[in-house]
This record gives structure tokens, sequence and C-alpha cells, in this order.
């Protein structure tokens, strides 16, 4: 399994504002990139507080790519995960509709009927007590055939990627605004590191929409 | 007057860890960097949160840069300045030693005594009410023939900086680490702008010490 972080962050690392609303931080040319990394995958994962700011539909966005996938013999978009440790995912989220197969990642703590009201929209991996363990659902997403998956977000599941070393590449777009605020996401939130802390290589770097595209190797 | 921000930052945009311990993101390569853009400032600024945390003494530490400085007429090294509302920056700190000119900006709320015996070490400017007024304590700066100032941080007192509209450039080494945390100080922490972000445009971006230096101007 190969797992490529992907996300966008202003110069000062942050995600979104501490509103948590959505923030146009990156442009069309990085919007074109993103959209042929999702192609390139077989799932697109999100933590289920990404779903629930910014409702996602985590879909390939240019018909070419998607016929180009029809044309390999794969669905026309790759699948979708959310990790929901109590199956907060709401039944209208637009990850749950008909274009695409979706996991949805819960712990052994979601309470029964929410996990039978998502069931009826999803594949349901059951992984972690209170939490999801991470190590588990992804090798449980790698017994259904997914090898290649692509991070969108947010800042608390990227930080616990790392954590678990899932990790292989981040590619971060870095754009020409500052956010600010303490209690605004970052792309690694969670409780952090005060040791040990993951070591990169920086791969390419490239200037886009006014920012630049970093792409690190774990 | 031209205020240029400089830090290091990890690659998802901390300047330290939680535990707010000093963490060396850069290398020998941005370091010497750092040493001339001290050499060819006026004054050096940091928050007193920095100074609680890290103690800096904010000296050029090339003594050519030093004898460079002198040549020219100047002090050996440039002023140093801590923003401190309420005057704790303790009498034993770094910065409030004789190898350069120390000024101390702190508010009308600050306790006389601790006034007084910060007095003895360093020059006070009072602005502000409550927390030191930035726009009305760096016009005294400029008064005192301080034109080119460089800021080290932190984060709190970089975001008042753009909410002031007093800086010009900022240059951030984005190092090949990931320290994580939501409460990990940032790049720009305050309360956060939710509208009207400062928009930056990209300048020079240089591979250094493994990592990146990115130069934006506002
Ligand atoms: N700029 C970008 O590229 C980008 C991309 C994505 C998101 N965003 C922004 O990021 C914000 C949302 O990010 P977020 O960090 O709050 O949420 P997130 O990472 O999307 O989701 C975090 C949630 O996932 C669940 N989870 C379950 N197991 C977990 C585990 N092992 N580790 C970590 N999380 C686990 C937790 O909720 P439960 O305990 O309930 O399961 C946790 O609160 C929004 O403001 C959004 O706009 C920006
Ligand atoms: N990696 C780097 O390049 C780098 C550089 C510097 C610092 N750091 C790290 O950053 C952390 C310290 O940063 P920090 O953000 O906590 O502190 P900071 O920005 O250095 O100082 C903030 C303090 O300055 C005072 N202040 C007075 N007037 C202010 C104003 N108008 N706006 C903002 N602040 C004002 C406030 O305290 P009062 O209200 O008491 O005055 C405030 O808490 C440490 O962990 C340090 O290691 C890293």
């Amino acid at each position: 399994m190969h797992v490529v972080v992907n996300a966008a962050m202003s110069a000062d690392g942050k995600l979104s504002s501490r509103r948590r609303e959505q923030i146009a931080i990156s442009g069309d040319a990085d919007f074109d990139r993103v959209d042929r990394l999702r192609a390139d995958s077989d799932a697109v994962v999100v933590g289920v507080g990404t779903v629930l700011a910014d409702d996602p539909h985590l879909t390939v966005k240019d018909e070419n790519l998607r016929d180009e996938r029809r044309t390999n013999g794969k669905p026309a978009n790759p699948a979708r995960v959310v990790v929901d440790s109590s199956a907060r995912t709401p039944s209208s989220a637009e990850v749950l509709d008909d274009d695409a197969t979706t996991y949805v990642c819960v712990s052994d703590a979601a309470p029964v009927e929410q996990r039978a009201a998502l069931a009826e929209h999803a594949d349901l991996i059951t992984a972690g007590e209170e939490r999801v363990d991470l190590l588990r659902a992804f090798a449980a997403l790698q017994e259904q055939g997914i090898e290649r998956v692509m991070v969108e977000g947010g800042g608390e599941l990227i930080f616990s990627l790392f954590e678990a070393g899932l990790v292989d590449d981040l590619s971060v777009f870095v754009g020409p605004k500052v956010i600010g605020g303490r209690d605004a996401p970052t792309l690694a939130d969670g409780d952090g590191f005060v040791e040990n802390f993951p070591e990169l290589e920086l791969g390419e770097v490239e200037r886009l929409d006014g920012g630049v595209l970093l792409t690190w190797h774990v």
C-alpha cells in the first residue's frame, strides 16, 4: 500500500480559519493536479471532521480522467473512505451518494442505529475500541484491493497517520495567504510530537498558483 | 521603516512543539543567512513569549559581520526589542546584557516595580493600555533612528504585526520535519483572520538545509 497525504495550507500552515470554513488557498493549477492525483488513486480518505465542515464529494471532476479510468477497467471514481469512530457521518453527506463506493471506518463504540443507517449507503469497516485504529482499518482496505491511497485531510487525521507510520509521501501546496489563529486547523494537529519528530526528505519544489507545491517523502 | 519577519517552521507550520521547547528546524546554512539578516538590521524584535521560552541573545554571531558593522559606523550588534505588555522579561534574560542596546515595549498596565527593574537594563517604550500598541511602539522605534527591522517571532507577535499591517516581507524556512499538535505554536497564532486574509506575493524559493526558504512580500 502507498499512502500520499495531500493538502493546501496557508503560508502559516493553516488548512482553514478558526471558523473551520473552507477557504480557497490554491487555484486552478493545483485543483487540476489534485484531480489527477485522485484519478490515479484507488481510494481517497478524509476524517469525519472534514465531512462535517466541508461536505466534500471527493469524486474526479474531469470527465476525461474518469473515461481514462473506465478504459483501464476501473470504476469512474476511486473509492471514498471516511474515518469516523462514532459513525457521525450524516446520511445526506455527499460522500455517501452513488457516484463511488464508500467505506466508513468506525470503532466498536459507534452506536448501532447510526451504523445501521450508514450501512445503507456505505460499506462499514470496524477497527478500534473508542477511536478508529488506523493500522487495522488500512489493512482492511488493502484486503479490498486498495493499494494507492490519497488522504485529503484534515489535520487531526493527518497527524494520526504520521503517528501510525502510515504516510509515504506528503504533497503540500503552500498558498499566498496568512490565515493565523491559535485555534485554526493546521496541516498536522492531534496531540503533536514532542520527540522523534518524523523526518522528511524534500522532493520536488514547484511554483504554482502564486504559491509553491512541496513534495516530501517520509 | 521596513519590517521583515523571519522564522523557521516545520513542514506543518509549527515554530515549536506543544511543550514550547526550542527545536532545531533549520541547519547551518539557514543559521548563517539569519545571522547576515540580523547584521543588516537596525533592530531585532521578539515577543516576551519567545524570551521566556528560549532566552535568546539576539546578537550577531559572526565576528566578521560585527566588524563590518563597526566599519560602517554602527554598533557591533543591532538593537534588541522585546514586546512585553506587563514587563515580564526577567532581569537575567540574555537580551538584557550589555552586548547591545535593548528596548522593552510595555503597556500602561505594566507594574511600576517591574518597569523600574527593567529600566536598569533597557530603554522602556510605553505604548498601549493593556497590551502593547504595535503601531505606536514601532513609531517610537523609528524616532530612535530604527529603519530596518527584523522580527524573529513568535507566532503571537507575528499575527499581531500582520493585523496591524506592519509586515513588509516574510522569510520562512520550511524544514524537513513534522511537529504536529493543535496546541503547538504556529507561524501566525493570535485570534486569526476570518476574512480579508493578508495576501502575499511569492518572491524567492531556495532549497536549503534539506528544506526550502520561501520569501513572501506583503
Ligand atoms: N486545506 C485543505 O487541504 C483541507 C483539507 C481537508 C480539510 N480541511 C479543513 O480541515 C478542517 C477539518 O479538519 P479536522 O482536523 O478538524 O478533521 P479531520 O482530520 O477531517 O477529522 C478528524 C476526526 O476524525 C475522527 N477520527 C477517527 N479516528 C481517528 C484517528 N485515529 N485519528 C484522528 N482522527 C480520527 C475523529 O472524530 P471521531 O472521534 O468522532 O471519529 C476526529 O475528530 C476543516 O476546517 C476543513 O475545512 C482543509
Ligand atoms: N522557529 C522559530 O523561528 C521561532 C522563533 C521565535 C519563537 N519560537 C517559538 O515560539 C514560541 C513563543 O511564541 P509565542 O507566540 O508564544 O510568543 P511571542 O510571540 O514571542 O510573544 C507573545 C507575547 O507577546 C506579548 N505581546 C505584547 N503585546 C503584544 C501584541 N500587540 N501582540 C502580540 N503579543 C503581544 C504578549 O504577552 P503579554 O501580554 O504578557 O505582553 C504575548 O503573549 C516558543 O515556543 C519559541 O520556541 C520559534
